[in-house]
């Protein structure tokens, strides 16, 4: 069986990947980062999704990326709340970890590296989260041709890595559907930016919002709960 | 005055690249690592690199590259000894450490991008250290390429960023007349793989006989004490 790398946040979106990656016949490595968030239930979502989805190895990496600060997930800005979901992706937001994806992926191009393992999957979205740079398909493409010339496989002439991003052009009602075809439990998944001390998500960042009009235009239900 | 990234590693090559950023203008600001290297002597020979030659702000980052494995560096295969350097360069190392210079280069773009700079500086050779795919010319541009999709300064068409590599065709003898030139502490940076319990350098490993032979052949003495 190939190997997979498949980074692994503990959202809706990433959970779908490892599915879609042990579907096509992968066996899935996972790959998931402490990162000063604020809270530690992506970590935890993280680890249920692993276990669940029956990766063979599951790696949670410690990274400091609020030594730099500059986003409301590692630094102190507000996160922002209840904001109109149809204007979401016009602007860069501020929840925007600078370099974070260009970061993961490098960590899953050493992971790749040491398993031997030709093929990175991202979670990465075009269409709801158009605001980041780094979920746009030019960037992704720019990685890999990047990856390839960085690693020994690739100077060697063995190398022929792939940066795999089956949801880039898929809405969340699309990736939900997708998700529950193949028997992903939402309920272990964690979405919010700003949940409460529980961890049930606050239902009202961009994050929950754009979950919720997913599962609505799914035409399902969301299986978290969202009362503290 | 424009603010510039420097990759400082407490070696020869990154101290004479800050002092070149330095040189050229630019207010410096220098980015170490702590990946579970087996030493520690490297940072502490970063930090006094960064004090000597003025750096406005050092930052640490703690990173895990252990956690992957697969290489002498950050694992416990054994640090070759006494090879000779005339033939260091000829295949990858086992000292290779999976895809290094593009988590620090990630890690640079992170801090480039929250201070507003458009210039990273990293000191890599792809004369000494030719065995390395993340040395060579090629790669760099191709990460070049790449961190200008992945950031905000690069979507909203302001953004011009460029990794200086001053040293990636000059020689260890070159590198060293170089920064004698400018003042560089020789003294004050570390090379070795597998230093002694107190600090000082074996002598014996590759990056030990690169530096002594560019000390010798640019006719100057290495300030280090090679005696436990």
């Amino acid at each position: 069986m190939k190997k997979a790398v498949i980074l692994l946040s503990g959202g809706l979106d990433s959970a779908t990947c490892l599915a879609l990656a042990k579907k096509e016949g992968f066996s899935t490595y996972a790959l998931s980062f402490h990162y000063g968030q604020r809270h530690n239930s992506e970590i935890d979502a993280a680890r249920a999704i692993a276990k669940s989805l029956g990766a063979v190895e599951h790696i949670i990496s410690e990274i400091d990326l609020s030594a730099f600060g500059g986003s409301a997930l590692t630094d102190e800005i507000d996160v922002p709340k209840d904001r109109d979901a149809s204007i979401l992706s016009d602007k860069i937001p501020v929840t925007y970890v600078p370099a974070r994806n260009t970061i993961f992926l490098s960590f899953a191009l050493a992971y790749a590296e040491v398993l031997d393992a030709n093929d990175i999957f991202i979670g990465v979205n075009a269409l709801d989260y158009s605001g980041y740079p780094d979920c746009r398909s030019e960037y992704i493409a720019s990685f890999q041709t990047m990856a390839n010339l960085a690693t020994k496989s690739g100077v060697e002439g063995d190398g022929n890595l792939i940066i795999h991003t089956p949801l880039i052009n898929m809405n969340k009602a699309e990736i939900i559907q997708l998700g529950i075809k193949m028997g992903v439990d939402y309920g272990l998944t964690r979405s919010c930016y700003d949940p409460f001390e529980n961890g049930n998500p606050c239902g009202h960042c961009d994050a929950c919002q754009l979950r919720l009009k997913g599962f609505e235009e799914a035409g399902l239900n969301d299986p978290l709960n969202y009362a503290y």
